[in-house]
């Protein structure tokens, strides 16, 4: 059965409204996505009626919301097909998760010379991290290189791989490219070098490029927020053992075996990393966002979401001086671009001024804006939601702005 | 105007129902407090309406969660009363704001030798993050001594001080005693001796002991969850210039200034301090929390609330084989108590069987629980919203289940 994304609509109340500029087309998915009703009701329904901390005591809100809690941890766990030897660890999003491999992992195991291998394509959450280990271990970042259509250029990195390679840490989807890596080779080249692989899923996660069992790889950090769930909310799902390995992150309660003034024992992972109340509701939200997910035909959504980034792809292809940013075979249905001379945030502030919401900038990719010598574009995300009408809609207009500056 | 709970208890409608045991008595505020309509109703309708992702943006959905987000940290240093000099660093909750000081500051400012000074008192959330920085500085923790009455002994605390003191950090109010520290002498006494003052203000904000410029700390940390507002949210309130001084806590998008692979730059705070999305949603509604306490009229608040406290501990009082831990002069509305040789766990477990939330357990704060030679406690706490007829219930019901184990 084909995918119906006008019934899907239905339940995304925001999506419905009139902007300034007209009839809102919200193209804005890959820097966060809307909630369906789902998701918000039901954060909303267990601080009603159910909310409370959790563990650490024997009350029956506290059961409840105890309950609650843990069943998200192994909601999210089946929803990304983790293997049993995963676990889950709430983060505030993908970002925290990068930053507790780079700290915890990196900081431990890394030392000067050791080398960490990165790719142009990163996303600041998938760089910064890693230059503050690099500075504190004395670790070296190497860079792959990507080929003119924007894909990973394998063999590159496959040339940067060697005895000293620890960690390779790679964005499953760009989120300016819009390529998907081919993150099982990545991983058998990791496996290969002896080196832990680590995946930045913020941007593959929302749409269903989500199974840990084919990536195989030692940690995937993602969002809840990207994915139709709450902000302050997402998970970094790691092999257990190696967790355990890791220094701890944030100290506090939970996270603690014993404390004493002569010293403290800590738990394993993932309560390990979870220091302080976690973000219970947000946990909560982030199982339904998935289950929301996990309701819809996969196959169904993911052509559909094709359908719209060819549409949009044969759209932008045709109007005379934008240029897209990435035309690898496999895409998420995102699509950068630049028009000429034309400033970026003018194209963005003129789609605005017509109801239409892209993001412009760097996309927090700054060396990717080197790479591709430019200090910004356009870009317009879409999700499932989303309808070819508003893809027309959109490059009609663009079209439109275009030819103004022409 | 004397303060009407039962007016006000109409805004949280988890506190009207019946749980297994009966009629709910939530008595567990100092873990988690319940979160009026409007809060949850905010929540809710800000992903109705107004969503997107913040900054980096010219769309108008984006602009509308730019100006919340930015009201709300506006709102958080309004109630806070925090004079010109001070920002809010948007956390997870009090423990990460405790971490980002002890990390961020600690870890830059501290070396061999110097020395930080705690309470006995203190929550894991103010131990652990400070012994992992005595851990890798080489600095050392002082431990300030509590008096019988579960006072802090400001004379012990005094002698502590010296040449090497690089910071204080205190609780504002105790998760277990109940006490509320002179935060402003504590000040008084950290400037003297040149070192910063922290304060964990996670006790006490909820209790509108929320006035920083009286309190005059460097850093005041709390969570929104304890103040009627959402999990996976809290603020660090903090000099600017210090925090600018400070190391970056996480990397990546939003605290950079320039990213390239040959170097970084950092923003100053408080973007400073929140790599990443951070929890718009859960600031949005944490400001609407705060505007909620605003509502109420908080001289009356505070007399209620020691209103309760001073019912529950006459009632206590006169129960043979209770003891309250912490009887100090100036106490926020929590009572914790053993019962003899009767496990905690059991007393929990039988007013659980009541239908009174209580907590037992160590409340993380095993070194006080070793300094009072004792394994756990229960603890009952109570908030604005609770009533007199559920303190009297409480203490008949308590009453009973001691006499049951004489």
């Amino acid at each position: 059965m084909a995918f119906d994304a006008k019934i899907i609509r239905e339940e995304f109340p925001i999506l419905d409204q009139e902007v300034e500029g007209g009839k809102l087309v919200y193209f804005d998915n890959a820097a966060s996505a809307q909630k369906p009703l789902s998701v918000i009701e039901k954060e909303a329904q267990f601080y009603k009626k159910d909310f409370s901390n959790i563990h650490r005591s024997a009350h029956e809100l506290s059961r409840r919301s105890t309950i609650a809690f843990e069943e998200a941890r192994k909601y999210v766990l089946k929803h990304f097909n983790a293997p049993k030897n995963y676990t889950a660890v709430f983060t505030r999003g993908a970002t925290e998760g990068l930053n507790i491999v780079a700290r915890c992992f990196g900081e431990k195991f890394l030392s000067e010379g050791d080398e960490i291998i990165l790719s142009e394509m990163e996303h600041h959450a998938n760089i910064v991290p890693w230059q503050l280990c690099a500075m504190r271990t004395g670790a070296k970042i190497k860079v792959a290189k990507i080929l003119p259509d924007g894909s990973l250029d394998i063999e590159n990195l496959k040339s940067l791989v060697g005895a000293r390679t620890k960690i390779i840490s790679i964005a499953h989807a760009s989120n300016v490219l819009g390529t998907i890596n081919d993150v099982a080779e990545i991983s058998r080249i990791a496996k290969k070098a002896g080196a832990v692989f680590c995946v930045d899923g913020a941007q593959s996660a929302p749409h269903f490029l989500d199974d840990i069992s084919e990536i195989e790889c030692d940690f995937f950090a993602c969002s809840a927020h990207k994915c139709y769930g709450p902000t302050g909310e997402g998970a970094l799902i790691a092999k257990t053992d190696i967790l355990n390995e890791m220094d701890v992150w944030q100290g506090g309660g939970d996270m603690i075996e014993n404390v004493s003034w002569e010293g403290t024992t800590f738990r394993n992972a993932p309560e390990r990393f979870e220091a302080g109340t976690p973000n219970i509701a947000g946990a909560v939200a982030f199982a339904e966002a998935l289950k929301f997910m996990d309701s819809l035909d996969k196959s169904a959504v993911r052509v559909y979401e094709d359908e719209l980034l060819k549409r949009a792809t044969d759209h932008l292809m045709k109007i005379e001086g934008v240029k897209i940013l990435g035309t690898a075979p496999q895409k998420v249905p995102l699509i950068s671009f630049v028009c000429g001379n034309i400033h970026h945030n003018d194209i963005s502030t003129m789609l605005d001024a017509n109801g239409i919401a892209v993001r412009s900038g760097h996309h927090c990719a700054e060396p990717l804006m080197n790479t591709l010598g430019i200090k910004g574009s356009c870009r317009a995300s879409m999700a499932f939601y989303n309808t070819l009408e508003e893809v027309d809609y959109f490059a009609k207009k663009l079209s439109s702005i275009v030819k103004l500056f022409a």
